[in-house]
C-alpha cells in the first residue's frame, strides 16, 4: 500500500529541464534572458546583505506592491507576489478549485496547468487550438463556461503567438476565473499593462507575472498576481506568510524600479527575435510572429528531431517539443531568442545540418 | 456565490504577526535569533550576485543537499530543501492527505497546521496536551492510528518541552506519517540529528528543519525535510521545479557549513534562556524547562494579558497567547530568547510592573 495520495502515486516524477552544469554551451531552451539584471539589483541586494537577515521579511512586501501598484496604476491590494510566478499559478489552483471540478487551459502550451491540476485533484481539460494557433471558438467556449479556472498564457507558449484580449474577454468561466499568464508579455510588440483588468468583467480576471524572463531575474524566483482586490484576499489567505525573502524582495524591487534597463533588453531581444524568424524562414522553416523571447518553429520535412540532436552534438541547446493532438502529433523546435551572437551560432548550425 | 473554494471562503485572514517596522523596539515575540547569521554567508551570497541571476537556479540544490546529507549522515537523496519549513510542511499535507482525510497534531502547538489541513479539506484533530505537557496516551494513541499525518514539533511551541524519541515512536499512524517538525531542534540540551529515522519505523517519518531560528536566517527562507528516500520522491512531484533561489541557496549551504557559528550561538542561547527561566520562577512565574529559544510561563495571578499590554507600553515585544481547551482557557507568556541585555529589559520590566 502507498502512503501517497492516489494522484501523486500515479504522477510522473518531474525531470527538470537540461541545465548543464559545465560551461561551453549555448543554452536556448529555457527561455532565460541573455542579458543581466539591472545593477540595481546587485546594489539593492546587498544593502539587503548589511541589514539583519535573522529577522523575518515583510509578510506583506509593502515596498514591492507599492513600487508594481504604481507601474500597473492600481492600488496596493491588487498585488500579490509570489516565489516565483509557479508558486502563484499553485495559489490559484488551491484558492479556487475543488476536487473534481474542471480545470482547462489550450493546449498546446504550458504543461505545467496540468500537473497543478492533477495535484489538485482536478479534472484537466485541453482546448486542442488550431493549427493556425487560433481559437476553436465554439468548443473553447463551452469548455471555458464550465471551467473553474481556464489558464491562458497570452502570449502562448510554445508558440509565441498573441491572442487579443477581446477573445480572451469572450472565455471567462460562468462560475471560475480566467488567469492571463503575461509570462512573456513585456516582450509584446505593444506591451500589457494590465487593461484587461479595468474593463467590464475585470472582476473574474486575475494576471499573473514573472521577474524570470523580461527582467533578467530567473535566479531569484519572483512572480505576482494582480486583481481585483477581493479576489488577492482569498489568494492571500493560501499563501505562506513569509512566501518571499528579503533578498528577493530587495531584488525584485529594484528590478522594477529600473524600467529603463528592462526595456532597452526586451528591445534587444525584440530586434533579434524578427532577425532569427527572417533567417528560419530562409531556411525553409514556418516560424511563428512571436511576441515573447523565443521561436516556435516547424521545417516541412519534419525532421525535427533529427536537428535538435544534430544542435546538440554541437553543444547548441534548443527545446524539441513533441505534443499528441486529437488526430495525429506536433512537433518542432523552440528556440530561446539569445543574443545575436548565439542565435546567429543556431542560424549557421541549422545551415550546415541542413 | 463566492468564486472561492468553501474552505477558503471560511477561513479567517491572515493576520501577520506584530513587525514593527520603526526601531527603538525590545522585539522577543516570533522567536528570532538575537545574532547575526555567519559571515559566510554574506560572503557567499556576494559571491552568487556575481554569477547569472538571469539563468534558472538548480532544481536539484545538487551543492546543499550534499551538504546537509553531510551533517546528518545519510545520502542526498533523503533531502528535501523549500522555502521556508513552511513550504516543506504544505508540501507534506498536498503529498499524503486527502480531502475528509485526518490530520493530527497535539494541542496547544504550532496553529500553523491546522490552518494547512483547512486549506486541503482535511479532517483536523487535536491532541490536547495534559497540563505538565505530556501526551494523553490513550487518546493520543487513538487519533494517531487513524491520522493520515500526526505532525509534532518536537521540541513542542508554545510550551518548548521535548518530549523522548521513544513516545513519539508510539505514535506512528497506521496509514499515514509521523512528521517530526523540528524547527528548534538545535536548542535542545542534547540536539537530535535524526537518529529516529535510522529506527525500525524510520520509513514512515519525516523530519523538518529550518534555518529560520537556530541558523539566524529567517530573512531568507529555508528549511528542508529529512526522510527516506522513498517518501522524498512523493515529495519532489508535488513541489515547484525551482522552489529554492540561488542566492538562498547560497546562503543556506554556506550556513550549514559553519557549523561552529551555530553552536557558538546556540550555545549562548541557552545559556541565556537558563537565567532566564531562573529569574522568571523568582518573579513568581512559572515557566517551562524549556529546550528551544522561547519560554513558556504562567504566573498564578493569570494576569497576562495585562503584562503583555504594560510590556509593549515599554516597547517590549513578547507573545501573548490564549487557546481554549476542552475545560476552560489556558493563556500565558511566550518570551523569546534574546541577547542578555534584552533579556535583562524584559526581567525587570515584568519586575516593576509586578
Amino acid at each position: 500500500m502507498s502512503l501517497f495520495r492516489t494522484q501523486v502515486q500515479k504522477m510522473e516524477g518531474y525531470t527538470p529541464g537540461e541545465q548543464p552544469q559545465e560551461s561551453g554551451w549555448v543554452k536556448l531552451n529555457t527561455n532565460e534572458n541573455p542579458y543581466p539584471p539591472s545593477p540595481d539589483v546587485k546594489e539593492a541586494v546587498q544593502k539587503a546583505l548589511e541589514g539583519r537577515l535573522n529577522i523575518y521579511p515583510d509578510p506583506l512586501a509593502t515596498e514591492f506592491r507599492k513600487v508594481a501598484s504604481e507601474l500597473f496604476q492600481v492600488d496596493p491590494d491588487w498585488i500579490l507576489p509570489g516565489n516565483g510566478s509557479d508558486e502563484i499559478l499553485t495559489i490559484l489552483m488551491r484558492t479556487f478549485v475543488d476536487p473534481n471540478e474542471i480545470v482547462s487551459a489550450p493546449y498546446p502550451s504550458y504543461t505545467l496547468y496540468e500537473t497543478l491540476a492533477e495535484i489538485q485533484g482536478a479534472r484537466f481539460q485541453k482546448i486542442q487550438l488550431q493549427p493556425d494557433w487560433n481559437w476553436p471558438v465554439a468548443d473553447a467556449l463551452e469548455v471555458a463556461a464550465k471551467s473553474k479556472i481556464l489558464f491562458v498564457p497570452n502570449p502562448n507558449a510554445p508558440s509565441g503567438n498573441r491572442w487579443p484580449d477581446e477573445d480572451l474577454l469572450s472565455l471567462i468561466p460562468t462560475e471560475g476565473v480566467l488567469v492571463l499568464d503575461e509570462a512573456y508579455g513585456d516582450f509584446c510588440d505593444r506591451p500589457h499593462r494590465c487593461e484587461v483588468l479595468k474593463a467590464g468583467f475585470g472582476e473574474k480576471i486575475v494576471v499573473t507575472r514573472t521577474l524570470s524572463k523580461s527582467y533578467s531575474l530567473a535566479g531569484i524566483r519572483f512572480g505576482f498576481a494582480v486583481a481585483h482586490p477581493e479576489l488577492i484576499r482569498g489568494m492571500r489567505k493560501v499563501k505562506d506568510s513569509y512566501n518571499c525573502n528579503t533578498l528577493s524582495l530587495a531584488a525584485a524591487t529594484a528590478a522594477l524600479k529600473d524600467q529603463d534597463w528592462m526595456q532597452a533588453n526586451t528591445n534587444r531581444i525584440r530586434t533579434t527575435r524578427n532577425q532569427l524568424i527572417t533567417q528560419l524562414s530562409d531556411l525553409g522553416f514556418e516560424a511563428v510572429d512571436s511576441q515573447t523571447n523565443f521561436v516556435w518553429c516547424t521545417h516541412p520535412d519534419r525532421e525535427h528531431e533529427r536537428r535538435y540532436q544534430e544542435l546538440k552534438r554541437r553543444k547548441i541547446l534548443v527545446r524539441y517539443m513533441k505534443f499528441s493532438l486529437e488526430e495525429g502529433v506536433l512537433d518542432g523546435l523552440r528556440i530561446t531568442v539569445g543574443t545575436d551572437e548565439e542565435v546567429g551560432q543556431v542560424v549557421d548550425a541549422l545551415r550546415e545540418i541542413g
